[in-house]
């Protein structure tokens, strides 16, 4: 056995902000508003799941949700002990109770894969359980400057035994495979037999599927198949295979027990949990404390074969750093993240916590390997089953973009991963080229079971499209575009010159070019014709793949003949794209001067709000589709989307226009709504507006306003918090600016700003990478500061005025102008 | 054991058409044209499960699949030994893999139940098997005037010992739970043991749910529990529980065996088979008959308790009268029904065989008890489980309606039974008052699991109206008016109020009424606004409605005062009824003169059929729905069926330019198609297209052409080839005439004809029932002839003339038209 060498502390003293804590019987538990973490101050009963996800950890790869080590003990109250794996999964065939060509026919689950966190205390012959005995103190701590998980309580049992319990954890930032436990244990007043069982149990299940009979159905006994166990010493691994997916996973173990006190060890198997158990006679004040290094391997990463190796030499390299240091690593990449990326609000505690949270946790849920990606509720609960949709290029990605760009990148390569099987699914959908990407997926096959709102939002092509065009426009990194990116983008245009065609509208004689059967972002209308999102984003991509191929063509000309070639791809097809650009049907009532989200939304039968029970809502729960599709209601912002992504396409007054009446008539049942309503809101001066949806954003899953953060939190509303702050008061856009170059005139991106304070708020600061340089705009009641933090230094636009920020002239102080009056 | 007194006769000699007939191997079985029968001469393989169908017996609660009484004995032939009742079905959860409020929650599929038909031979130590031995003579006839099924074979084992067997089978018409078979056995070259084992065989599954994993997973189990079993000498029944509908079921058998040889009778059971042996010491030359009568009774028209005894009863009035008796009946009420439904056509025997057997098939399927209809394949198999569609209303109605009134009413009378569960149903889709009825079902409940072509197409509710309307103009019958019919109409009537609203379509001033987010007949377009069937239809339906409340108003207003108070139905409704159909939105395209199937229809990309090859028909299996519904392409008459079913508000023209647009675009996958499209080609002077589209309809069964039919036969199909003949060739429609009566100006239903004569036929004829009377239109080249056939007189139009039938003159004959050119 391994000698451990961390040197023994005392327990520290447990800070609690209410020393009289007892086990809580509210219904709703708040926290304490703190700037960089989240405190729970007495034991959650109703909302033991809730905070066991907002409390969750992970990297991105692994996610763990808040149980303790020893799990959840309590009869009756709400728990899911789940680990999840980014981009591990098991599929299932799709039953659908009436069949058709080109269905989705398989679905794929993020899986609960085993439970490699346990550690079970035994007193003497007492069982720590928080059923019985007294909880003397408890308190939990989500840090979101060390990364770390912390949990201090103290509890005597029924027998009248005091212990003190420190435990902490963190996954790791820098290796994704690996986490790790310190679990202090200090008898206070006793002294005596003190065991420590430290196991894996594989005996897990996904709750959710356990429910859904569909999963229930497809799947004739466990998911996971134990292949081998291996046991060496502190060392302990499985290795399971996944039954459908044929997935491999090894989870190993290696514990290392830190105590003055002589203690035996034995393995220990019992059912499907296998670990050591450690017998230690404590001695009273005395700390023992268990390190447990953890770590998840899998066949999507490495050869199948290698799996249990390649944990062993992981688990020992970590057990020689020990968890001290892993905690000062885990504290250095979050101060560099910070560093880059902080934002910073002033005159309300809650938000400023609301918005670290939401940015911490977009951290830890984002894969950044290249074939993972960000799923609709991170690595923190199996809502929506682990899947990827479009919530990561148009709300999430620009997080990244502008706060951690090689992130970024990351998720572009893994569409660029999986460009195959959306060649394929084209296919499938009867395209003889182009490639259409899927509405939800974990590893790139369409999973929607539901096309209506699924496979028919072909928008998600455009979104990954403008995505890829963001990103050139803020990194200019060629040699992505080169690579991957024009491929992606040229190939997914091609799929609307397969949808759409030209003809003439009712009583028009102009040609135009109409996309019909599609649904937009609002899924509480489907396949209609001439999404006005919809249509507006293919124009926005059928221009942008006729540029690339422009400034292919003019500057990489052998690039882009190999590439033409790869994808057969001729200047016919580009005569086309560029003509049905030009003649895009952008449905607009006149009369009204507001945009039409579809050709039909303005003839809809207006929806009885008044008479709609406030119990009613989200309407998806209350009433059937036919009802909700044939009115003229909305889930979330459609119209007012395009009005952000294409912002100057669009005059100031039809924003202000589009607003009111789409503001009028729309439910934000959606948790992507009310980010872009408060964008749009502070664009056209409705500041109250646009304070109120975005506090609606920023807090979503802290105050569990959709009432489901137990199911997972909402990444899209995280990543819709930063963009309000960015975008909304911000009013941060990309503008294209003409410049004179060796080859005539050429447009260049960029930034502009046009920030506003809500008068709420004494300030606020956030900070932008662009174009290899790093920005922070600061801004008050007088003034707007600009600061280059990194870099040789930029232009940008500040309400019309152009300032470049020098290395020689680092900030510039800007008067703020006189606020607009409040249109609201 | 009861002495059987039936005269034994000797065995007819068996009328071959071919006496070498062997096994045949063909995979295309024809039969051969004959005016009032099918004849297999040769034994069915490939083909086996088709002939099943095709030679099924029912009587529209019984229906049996014309399995031998052996059962398939032959390995790899394709079989599904199916007996089915009317209306006695299992439920089933629907299971969605995505989920949405207000789905249809509960499946109902029509049960495979116990098979009563099993007579199981052995002739010494063999079993008579057609694997083995040789099948020396075979041909199998079912019989459109007598209603029997009869089998004819001679067969020598492998030990030489030859038989004659000479079977035959009655569903009968008279007493719905009944059905009969006789069992003729002759040892023609040995004297010798041959043995009867007559059972019931409870070891039944439907073939479609065993191969439907919602099916399977849906019902744990099997679906028939046995409660109950009675043996007492030569009666034996069974009494069976489903397990999820909860529905009981007796199944009985009564033998009786005429010989004049000895024999001894025993009891048999043998797993889920139970029944009676009988061995004979047959002599050489001598027939033995086996009759056996069965019967179905089912808790849905009986107490559970009492079905075993009032099984036993009926059987044993069933063996006093004797299959002769049973078969004298049935052959009497077969020609009162050709007497008065017949239809003839010379000069094509195929297709009067296709005729008839159309008409026999539609007799044998409809259920005629009020709680009961007709299935989209009758009782002929398992596909559409059972249900029953708008089928039923616009293409099975008329012919009973103007051929067996009687029948027609019942069917009404099924809508009203169910009446409270299409108000449910409404109240499910969020309307506060009004009803709708189900796309498919069978007992009222919604059973569509895939709403977009299901719950989508509320023109059934209007289809309902219709048929109601047509039935008081053809029968005057105010008394199912008042008690079932108007409360139908107003019921359903409401719904259009809650679907559509008032409004002002793009660029117009004046409002209309729109109807959005429906099906139309149409289901290669799904989900559109304003489909013009669906309009035109419920514009018909709100002045029905109208209509009637007025004409019980005056003529019955203590009546319509209890109706009114009954649905609380106001004035303002009918105020708004009047508007909306006033104001009613008809799309037609001004430019090209014709009408829009929907909004968008002439806006949608037009389908590529030359680049479609053949095989990829029907689209539906080789097209995922959303490239469907995105092309201008249908798979069956929609704006045409309302030309027909509407026909005085169209011009001629108008409809010769929709026929010649949606022709073009039309594939016909449904079959529901070619029989509309045939009716409008004769009335704008397409001649051999009618006759083309008439001929694929005709024979749709016989000649198998949708590749289906061994899942059942096309009921709908059938009864349009009947439409075929009177609305198409005959031009028979209603139209309204004017009258001065008692309280002012009246209209009157009066039949109108405007016969054409394909010119491939030497003549036709078909009869109508029409306000109490019966008439007769025989058509040649030379003349059109109408007779009064019964009853005292009618007025009707031949082509703009006026003529009066009377029993005084109760035959005219009037020249025809010169045909006109054939545009086609």
């Amino acid at each position: 056995m391994a000698k451990c060498n961390k040197q023994l502390q005392q327990p520290d003293t447990i800070k609690m902000k209410d020393d009289t804590v007892q086990l809580s019987d509210a219904t709703h538990l708040s926290f304490p508003p703190e700037s960089w973490g989240l405190t729970e101050q007495s034991l959650a009963d109703v909302n033991n799941q809730l905070n066991e996800t907002l409390f969750a950890l992970g990297n991105g790869y692994i996610g763990l949700r808040a149980c303790a080590e020893e799990g959840e003990q309590r009869a009756n109250v709400p728990s899911l002990n789940g680990s999840y794996l980014n981009g591990f999964y098991e599929s299932e065939a799709i039953q659908y109770p009436e069949n058709a060509y080109g269905l989705a026919r398989t679905n794929q689950f993020m899986l609960n894969v085993p439970n490699a966190k346990c550690i079970e205390l035994h007193i003497e012959d007492e069982v720590f359980d928080l059923q019985r005995g007294s909880l003397d103190q408890y308190q939990r701590h989500l840090d979101f400057k060390t990364g770390l998980l912390t949990r201090t309580l103290q509890w005597t049992s029924p027998k009248g035994r005091s212990i003190r319990l420190h435990s902490q954890r963190l996954v790791s930032f820098d290796n994704k495979h690996l986490f790790a436990i310190s679990y202090e244990v200090t008898p206070l007043n006793f002294s005596g037999r003190i065991s420590l069982t430290s196991s894996i149990d594989s005996a897990v299940k996904n709750i959710e599927a356990g429910d859904d009979p569909r999963v229930g159905s497809a799947i004739s006994g466990p998911v996971l198949h134990k292949l081998e166990v291996m046991q060496d010493g502190d060392f302990t691994a499985t290795l399971h295979r996944t039954h459908n997916s044929g997935l491999c996973l090894a989870t190993a173990q290696q514990n290392c027990l830190h105590t003055t006190a002589s203690y035996t060890s034995t393995l220990q198997q019992s059912g499907e949990k296998i670990g050591q158990r450690f017998d230690v006679d404590a001695v009273q004040g005395q700390v023992i404390c268990l390190e447990k290094f953890c770590s998840y391997y899998s066949s999507r990463d490495f050869p199948a074969a290698s799996l249990l190796t390649t944990s062993k030499q992981a688990l020992v390299m970590a057990q020689v750093q020990g968890f001290t240091q892993l905690a000062k690593a885990q504290r250095a990449y979050l101060d560099d993240f910070w560093a880059q990326a902080d934002v910073r609000v002033s005159g309300d505690a809650a938000l400023q916590q609301g918005i670290h949270f939401n940015m911490f946790h977009l951290l830890q849920s984002v894969g950044r390997d290249g074939k993972t990606n960000i799923a609709a509720k991170g690595l923190t609960g199996e809502g929506y089953e682990g899947h990827y949709f479009w919530d990561t290029e148009i709300y999430i990605f620009p997080f990244f973009l502008y706060n951690k760009p090689e992130i970024a990148k990351k998720l572009l390569e893994y569409r660029y991963q999986y460009l195959p099987q959306a060649r394929e699914r084209a296919r499938q959908l009867s395209h003889a080229s182009g490639a259409l990407y899927p509405w939800r997926t974990i590893d790139g096959e369409e999973c929607s079971a539901y096309f209506p709102a699924g496979t028919a939002q072909y928008h998600i092509n455009a979104d990954i499209a403008y995505s890829i065009k963001l990103y050139m426009e803020a990194t200019g990194d060629t040699d992505f575009l080169l690579k991957q990116g024009a491929e992606i983008v040229l190939e997914t245009a091609r799929l609307w010159m397969g949808l759409g065609h030209f003809t003439r509208m009712r009583g028009q004689q102009q040609e135009v070019f109409c996309i019909n059967e599609v649904t937009g972002p609002d899924e509480y209308t489907a396949q209609v014709n001439n999404n006005y999102y919809t249509n507006a984003m293919a124009q926005m991509h059928l221009r942008f793949a006729v540029d690339i191929v422009t400034q292919l063509q003019t500057q990489h000309a052998e690039d882009y003949h190999q590439l033409a070639k790869k994808i057969s791809l001729d200047n016919a097809e580009l005569d086309a794209w560029q003509r049905a650009a030009a003649l895009m049907f952008l449905p607009y009532d006149a009369e009204r001067g507001i945009h039409e989200q579809d050709d039909s939304f303005l003839n809809k039968k207006p929806w009885d709000f008044a008479a709609t029970p406030k119990d009613n809502y989200p309407l998806l729960l209350h009433y059937h589709p036919l009802v909700i599709y044939r009115h003229q209601v909305c889930k979330q912002a459609d119209v007012l989307l395009a009005l952000l992504l294409l912002s100057d396409q669009f005059a100031l007054d039809d924003k202000r226009r589009d607003f009111d009446f789409y503001e009028a008539v729309t439910t934000h049942d959606s948790s992507l709504s009310t980010c872009i309503f408060s964008i749009i809101a502070a664009e056209v001066g409705y500041h109250d507006k646009a304070y109120d949806y975005f506090m609606q954003t920023a807090r979503l899953d802290l105050d569990n306003t959709h009432g489901n953060t137990h199911y997972g939190v909402h990444t899209a509303a995280m990543g819709g918090t930063w963009l309000g702050i960015a975008y909304g008061f911000g009013g941060m856009r990309i503008r294209h600016v003409h410049t004179e170059g060796g080859s005539g005139e050429q447009t260049r991106a960029q930034l502009s700003f046009a920030p506003v304070l809500p008068r709420q708020w004494q300030d606020y600061q956030f900070r932008v990478h662009f174009q290899g340089q790093l920005l922070e705009l600061e801004v008050n009641q007088s003034h707007a500061t600009y600061r280059l933090l990194r870099g040789n230094g930029v232009k940008l636009n500040h309400g019309g005025q152009v300032l470049e920020l020098t290395t020689e002239q680092p900030v510039w102080m800007l008067s703020m102008p006189a606020q607009e009056p409040n249109h609201a």
